[in-house]
């Protein structure tokens, strides 16, 4: 099973990439784009099921070890 | 219209850091997952509505901004 995780920085936390990036599209003359916040994407391959204990043990890996879930929020997508 | 762009790393680099996340998993007792790769997410906000042009100008921005097309791909998500 493929798992992709996304992790983005919360709403509410500063975040100077997002904003260096905004400021490089608008000086660079692309599209104007507001509210911009650059995070993270971890992909990986493991063994099992979809299943309640399965998903329990990706919510505690993202929350331990693959986000700061102080200034970060994540979710992920389960494909096969 | 909300964006959100994911660049990863193309499948024949090589992804350090993805490696080391894969090791740190292993090493501190996780899941034990393989082919871990790390990316990135840029989401943003943007006037248009979905047309063929728009995302000609959102394919023109990831390939010349937000990616290295030469070792990355990406991929992108249009939401209200």
């Amino acid at each position: 099973m493929k798992v992709i995780v996304y992790v983005i920085p919360k709403k509410n936390v500063l975040d100077p990439q997002g904003t260096a990036v905004g400021q490089a599209m608008k000086s660079l003359g692309y599209v104007q784009a507001k509210n911009v916040r650059v995070g993270k994407t971890i992909e990986f391959e493991i063994q099992g099921d979809d299943s309640p204990s399965f998903r329990a043990s990706i919510d505690k890996l993202c929350y331990d070890l693959l986000s700061n879930p102080i200034i970060e929020d994540y979710r992920y997508e389960l494909t096969d």
